[in-house]
């Protein structure tokens, strides 16, 4: 049997509450690491990836020597981590305890100091902010410390063939197939066409399921020319994890990681500020992100001038996998807001978080 | 057991037809007006709502006063009523029988003249228009007459944090708790920003259950320096009624409480007539909005000026639960058109209507 | 038994792998010729198309006779054949065999020549491309040859009633209700607020059953005064084969009537060429169209000038059954690329495919 052929179906159906595949004869639960250690071992490695031609490896080499001087560079490292979907175990907006475990054994991104000397935080998801502005080259070494073959696909940003991160089967370069204690250094531009705000994720041959189990985070291009930042900036991702990647019994509908109001972020903000919401959207649905209390002019371009999209001022945005958007205002209204999915099955399985203005 | 716990996931998956929780070892059904109010009883009343804060008070009785010169004021009472969702039995569509029972136990807004006097008409699908210029206040007298504590939280116009009509579990004020025979005043103000088509809906502590059995309506804010108003209006609220909150046997996927053309609006206009369509979603799907023999560009922002949009004309939009959008155009082409939702499954559950141009 | 009211639910809900319904005590299935032509010869003939009115006559008539200097005329048959979605039986994304049969009888749209002379290449899963430009007549001769009543109905083109290419009960014109082995003449005129990128597909009494087997295409309409058109056009349609529809064992998400890089259409430009992708999704989901190595600047309104849209590049965007739009680029970044569905279900049922830049 060909390993990368375990059952995505049976993943993205979502059907199921425990997500098993069968290599050899025998069953393989994703929830234990020896038997996901087992499946990985069997997938094939691309070709370019065991004899990498030289362009792949110029590329990882110039990246790591980091030569220019409008250089970022990152260390981040892929971990597996016990996480805790509710850590409060409850339910703010319904004033609730949630019922059932809420733990289980995550994919996530970390951050580290220079070379991998040490974190500078936990593994969180979503994993860390990458941040950059046009003009800069932003160098990603990526470290994969987990048990299948995993990468770092950006949006939004440049990058060559080999910097894409994609696992392409027997095209894949080896950046797109990161293997358990190996390093690749991504190397991206951002340029003028970048600007705005992004995410990435993993795009390797176990795709979807490393997402699934958290593998994701926001990434920003700023444009210098733009007025400062705002006073706060909020970056949220929508996304869910559903019983095949957790294991668990229910599905969750998350906002960065955890689900219901107490657990996803609690914002703050003072009135005067100057508040970006930064939205991100990466699961298999639709949402549509509402925030209590405020409108938003449609611009999206966040850090670009003059461009007054639609006019017509929002209080609730559709959104789908892969899409981001941003807005920003001048906050005037104090209270305990919420800001949540209005699709209701999303908000009632845990799509809500509080924004408090003071 | 509390009884906010009742299962919402059973609502919220939609598979079952009928819709049970079980309350200190007794079956309720929510379809039996004694089993729900059983429930409700239980629900237990927020901190804040039992004993209001100075705020809370002070801002209902203002708003009771209706002190503003440029003040609106509406008196909107919940009731239950029968509604009947195909009630000419027939899918003109189709030419065809629509089979089963159709009719069930609403809930809807109903509007009435001043202090409750007499009512303005029945209590209909989707509620009363609520209507306001910038720079207006509005004031709106909600009475609540269900079985279930609900409220009246509205998109777009601004409101302080007391006059937001949300359910926050024990931070819940007074406007986001209105039990069964109790009024709350709502006081919301139409600023610049403000303008535009929105909605309004029940968002009290048994969401979603008011909104699926049909509590929500539009609301307008218009620029009082834009054009003279259209000369046809049409708002058309995309929803589902489905078996959870019905009883009945089948999903519908309905425009303004009906399902299948010749139930749902037959809207008309004449050659010539500037015409306005507000579109707007409710449900836990997202829809596709579709007029035959008509294009429109997409400004959105009625009644604001020089917004070219993506200057695209459009034919078909996408919307999810919660949003809403404008178009206006000079009628052009007479003939019978439908007006219908593009998902194919929600066109043939119902989201189908006529629009008849002479 | 009134044929036109066979289970469209059970073709809706797509649950079940074999769709038949019950025709006089016989069970018909929608897999057999025979059966099929069973289940049309009942479906009863609406008054119009029986006794066709002036009006629709007086059309047909003008239409074929193609007065207008500035027409453009199309001779499409509505054709049934063996299509198959995976001629390759390989993905090559996951370098994996696809399993089971691909193969399925297909109802599509082929192109001939003038008064349908001679084929002028194979029916195709999309149909032909519609073009025009603002001023032009377009007429369509339409002729089926497959077992049920057909139709074409346009999007973002002008039509008139009789034109519009639908079945509406009762009200049928006999442009909405071509039979087996009739030809009807559409006319439809491209105005300048049709300029842009839209579709095609039946729209017949046996909706959506035709559309589900692959009756659709693309139709676009250019601005005579844009600039020249790009070197490179593209146009997909995102859409799914379901079970019920092919009578295949699994679902396959498609674009063009095809699953899985290797099958769908691989698109290959230069580096320095003009590029326009049109995008195009007709099923029953919402789609993010995401291409990686590339960003566009959203002004959809291909051919239009001067709408900067909302400014912000993206590479990802939402659009739903019946919506379409565009988006250009100077080619700058050679590679191997993937365009797909960022919805991770579709992706991993085949919607994706490459994009090769040298």
């Amino acid at each position: 049997m060909d390993p990368t052929q375990f059952d995505r179906r049976q993943l993205l159906a979502g059907g199921g509450a425990v997500f098993f595949c069968t290599l050899a004869g025998h069953r393989l639960s994703l929830d234990q690491p020896a038997d996901v250690a087992k499946l990985a071992a069997g997938v094939p490695v691309p070709p370019r990836v065991a004899k990498p031609d030289g362009a792949a490896e110029a590329g990882a080499v110039t990246a790591g020597a980091g030569k220019k001087a409008n250089t970022r560079q990152y260390w981040i490292r892929a971990e597996q981590v016990k996480w805790d979907i509710v850590p409060s175990g409850r339910d703010q907006m319904m004033n609730s305890r949630v019922r059932g475990r809420t733990r289980f054994p995550a994919y996530a991104y970390r951050p580290y100091s220079a070379n991998f000397g040490s974190p500078l935080g936990p593994a969180t998801i979503p994993g860390p902010l990458i941040e950059a502005e046009v003009g800069e080259q932003v160098v990603v070494h990526f470290q994969n410390h987990v048990d299948v073959p995993t990468t770092i696909h950006p949006h939004g940003i440049f990058y060559a063939e080999e910097m894409d991160g994609t696992y392409k089967g027997r095209f894949t370069d080896p950046g797109g197939f990161v293997q358990k204690n190996r390093t690749f250094t991504y190397v991206w531009e951002a340029r003028e066409d970048s600007v705005g705000t992004w995410l990435y994720h993993d795009h390797g041959p176990m795709d979807p399921l490393p997402v699934f189990k958290g593998m994701f985070g926001p990434l920003i291009v700023r444009d210098p020319g733009a007025p400062s930042p705002p006073d706060k900036e909020f970056f949220l991702i929508m996304h869910s994890f559903s019983p095949v990647a957790t294991q668990l019994n229910q599905q969750f509908a998350c906002v960065n990681g955890r689900a219901y109001a107490g657990n996803t972020p609690t914002l703050r903000a003072r009135v005067g500020q100057r508040v970006a919401f930064h939205v991100i959207a990466l699961d298999d649905d639709f949402h549509t992100f509402h925030l209590h209390g405020h409108r938003w002019v449609d611009t999206s371009g966040f850090g670009t001038e003059g461009n007054p999209g639609t006019g017509k001022a929002l209080d609730t945005k559709t959104l789908g996998p892969g899409e981001s958007f941003t807005f920003e205002f001048v906050e005037d209204n104090p209270g305990r807001w919420f800001y949540h999915c209005h699709v209701f099955s999303h908000l009632h399985m845990g799509m809500n978080g509080w924004y408090i203005v003071r």
